[in-house]
């Protein structure tokens, strides 16, 4: 209020107790508190009702009765929280992900949709299932690499008994494939956890592919992933849909 | 010689048979080459010779009886090579690895570390073993980890009949992690090669690490990666270590 952000507040109570006066209502808790707040929402009439958690599965399920709920994802946001980083551009450009839950109805998937519009982003309706499985696999567990690559470095150090020595000789690609090892580790284990379905496959996934690696070059094959020319150029194409640092 | 950025220029073979004449020999061919040429030094006298391979191993294993011979590291460069993209502060304030062979003489590696200094960058005495070990880590590994993550989004791509979507939803984390996919990958596979010997155990420690992550993600535990936080707060401290992009 003191920075006019917001035209009004309330409390949660005051809140549920005006929920049929609403247009609108965005869940932006995390997922535990979305999930029990879905819990009172009315299966018919209500607000078009939107939560922007990073995982979908366990909040579609929780809204299965639910017609005017959609599940959202917008795709944007830095490693520093709180009203001083708010930003009215935040999303624009930005994906914005709406899952359905069982009983969505059209009408409250096409609001959901204009939501994200007028926001600037990018709407991408997709399967809860589907989002969970692509975001464990393009964030998460790029993730989970970052701080086993920091728990490597750490113990070549302390084998070495140079503390200086592996950071010194460390290259651009480490440097990059760190750098979200630094965020708020409370906050991704969270999150580790609640994709937990998605994210076990993928990290048993790429323990394989890394095995295999070091078995080919064991054997003396140049082939250590395989296809590597192919990945070189898709990635070189990918620059331009990727976003930007 | 057109662009004057040498004195002098001579074939090969008319190298070879003024030897005797130089006080340095660079040697900044393919790792193979370094080795063969290697071969032809003379046990004691003749030029100070380093290389500039970005494996040591196999060099310092060529150079054993040579005394005026110090295997060389200079750790920078870009993915674009030719005389076009020569800079002469290429090498300030990086590292300039120096591995001694067997039978390097005390005042060759006096010599060769006055040359780093000289191009302005920062030597550091190391045995080849440890170098080697230490770029399977903190250059090598990142690389394959690169390709391994472009493989997986491509099978994603494919599963879901959708070459856009996995793209689209892409985090900051899966952008920086893969960026060096795109780097020539005969080149790197000769580098994987030559480093087989530190870099297969690299590659098997992670793939357990990844299990293991797996592992204790499907059994509900929220410690994905031991020591998240105190690897959180190491990665942050390291920022003003790490080589600038």
């Amino acid at each position: 209020l003191r920075r006019r952000a917001i035209g009004r507040g309330a409390t949660r109570r005051e809140l549920w107790a005006q929920l049929h006066a609403l247009d609108l209502l965005v869940l932006a808790t995390p997922v535990p508190a979305i999930v029990q707040d879905i819990a009172r929402l009315p299966a018919r009439g209500g607000p078009l009702t939107i939560d922007v958690g990073s995982v979908k599965a366990p909040i579609v399920a929780a809204a299965a009765d639910v017609e005017r709920f959609v599940g959202g994802h917008p795709m944007a946001g830095g490693e520093r929280g709180g009203i001083a980083q708010a930003s009215a551009s935040l999303l624009e450009g930005r994906p914005f992900v709406l899952t359905p839950a069982a009983k969505t109805s059209r009408a409250a998937l096409q609001q959901a949709r204009r939501v994200a519009v007028e926001l600037g982003a990018r709407p991408h309706v997709l399967d809860a299932l589907t989002h969970d499985h692509c975001v464990a696999l393009m964030s998460h567990l790029p993730h989970v690499l970052a701080l086993c690559l920091m728990h490597e470095g750490r113990s070549l150090a302390r084998e070495l008994d140079r503390d200086d020595l592996p950071w010194s000789l460390a290259a651009g690609s480490w440097r990059d494939a760190t750098r979200v090892a630094a965020s708020d580790p409370a906050l991704w284990a969270e999150i580790f956890a609640a994709n937990r379905s998605a994210l076990v496959p993928a990290l048993e996934r790429l323990a394989r592919e890394l095995s295999a690696a070091a078995t080919a070059l064991r054997g003396g094959s140049t082939t250590v992933v395989p296809d590597a020319p192919a990945l070189a150029r898709l990635r070189a194409r990918l620059d331009r849909f990727l976003p930007r640092s």
